[in-house]
């Protein structure tokens, strides 16, 4: 059954049935609006699209794949504000003939993986278009915390990432080759694994900046650069290369550092921590915040570059 | 200049430099999420999307109009709730060689239809794409209130509009016939204009039910019959036909009625009220709920039907 024969009704209630709700859902899907749950008084709101051919290929992810990206990216924003993710809303654009199945499923790991930090899908929309596209909303809570911005990093705090680098960026090229293994590799683009909590635990430790690498560390880390008119200095020595990245790497004729180096997708945190804190072992210390402009790698530019949604 | 020459930091910038916050903004766009005030400490959420040739043509309507009516279907949303609309976030997909001119002005009407009631854009995203498509997500405060579900109808309560009904339809028939006049309703399919303040203002005093009506008076009736369990009945004799809606029916050989029963895109709101409430000005009551199941207009059946955006 295609989405155009089941009509945008019986698909909202077809989505729907297969959802479940946390506890800060108040009013879930069926209304004009949801409700959540702000203990804070203020809330955390981040909004991220993905359109087909461009964030993800239906050959190379499947829906549920698709669903766990989409939510993912959201996700890591509120988790990169220092604040717990609480819901998302879904604005999902769709073929008439895509089967249903497809936005069932990718319902179901939009689920999953909220659920992974608690929250939900809690409203979205529908429509049919020629591009199958998934805006995505995700709201989160502070607890009680100041944001994490970009803006806060000075020269001699440390530069911390918290999860994988590089890893998507290895799964992508490995699939753009027309490869299905390293498993490993393929499976990080397909569903990063994102530390969430990481998030929440550096606002805590008195993170002086934050943002979650989607674009690549390098031009994340550019972006948190410009904001707080400082330096920052990335030490390569502090990236293992993981065995099944090197072999891959070597097997496809890659650098395994542009991938970890300027690679996106695996929507890791970077963040920057006065250096009296004692980072615990999920905040893996890469680099120092210095005076002056830019990125450098070991005191040096690096060529690699990150990812332009227009280029 | 396209938005691909400029590119998607580059257009960040020059759209952002455009918008101005409110007090309800704490944190505005340029981070990895927008913090936003939730005195309530509950936030209502609600998000739709636009889709060029299905939800807008740009022959029809400029990019400033686009805008506006984007922004409004979404605070409309949150009014019928009963709630405040506080930020709108906006995820953008545009074809590359689409003119960075047309991005800075539909941002300009979102910002200031969001400024009618207080709000502002706080964050988005923006892709590249082939469709020309606009997901908006909009918060609001309940002020303390409990929300004014569609579910919540008895039977003997009066049905009451805040709004115009049928304008936007008539607006469109003529657009779509290939003329730009009337001028009036032309302009209320491009610029609705949205009862916010009603929003609120029923669930004071004591709305049992609420919707905004985006897809046609009746049927979104239908949604609130079918959540409530209840029956609604309209009185055509409640509406009046306005000279220029009456000329521009008779000159396409249209029922007016079609327009103000059927037709969408007014965003007017629909409530049940209590029969002991004293209605204000500005809610119009138009029908009574009834013991049964579903929507008839003068104890009959009504053969139009409102909008599936599968079909």
């Amino acid at each position: 059954m295609s989405v155009g024969g089941v009509g945008e009704f019986g698909l909202i209630d077809r989505v729907t049935a297969r959802l479940t709700y946390g506890s800060g859902c108040l009013l879930g899907p069926g209304d004009d609006g949801a409700v959540v749950a702000a203990p804070d008084a203020r809330v955390v709101a981040s909004t991220d699209v993905l359109v087909e051919g461009r964030h993800f290929r239906r050959d190379w992810s499947g829906a549920r794949d698709v669903g766990h990206r989409a939510a993912a990216a959201n996700l890591a924003d509120i988790a990169a504000m220092g604040a717990t993710p609480t819901a998302l809303l879904v604005a999902l654009c769709m073929p008439t003939d895509l089967e249903t199945a497809w936005a069932e499923e990718l319902a179901d790991g939009l689920a999953a993986e909220a659920a992974k930090v608690g929250a939900s899908v809690v409203g979205g929309d529908m429509s049919a278009s020629p591009t199958l596209t998934i805006a995505v909303t995700a709201l989160g809570d502070l607890g009680g915390r100041a944001p994490v911005v970009r803006s806060g990093a000075r020269p001699g705090d440390v530069v911390a990432v918290a999860g994988r680098s590089g890893w998507a960026a290895a799964g992508l090229t490995v699939l753009s080759r027309g490869f299905r293994t390293p498993r490993l590799l393929v499976e990080a683009y397909r569903r990063p694994e994102v530390p969430y909590a990481a998030g929440p635990h550096a606002a805590r430790l008195g993170a002086t900046a934050m943002i979650d690498i989607s674009d690549g560390l390098l031009a994340d880390l550019g972006h948190v650069a410009k904001a707080s008119g400082v330096g920052l200095d990335v030490h390569r020595d502090a990236f293992e290369v993981p065995r099944q990245m090197r072999d891959a790497a070597q097997a496809l004729g890659v650098d395994p550092y542009s991938w970890i180096l300027a690679g996106g997708d695996d929507h890791a945190l970077a963040a920057t921590f006065p250096r009296s804190v004692a980072l615990p072992d999920e905040w893996r210390p890469v680099g120092r915040v210095v005076e002056g402009a830019g990125v450098t790698v070991d005191g040096e530019k690096y060529d690699g570059r990150g990812w332009d949604h227009f280029r």
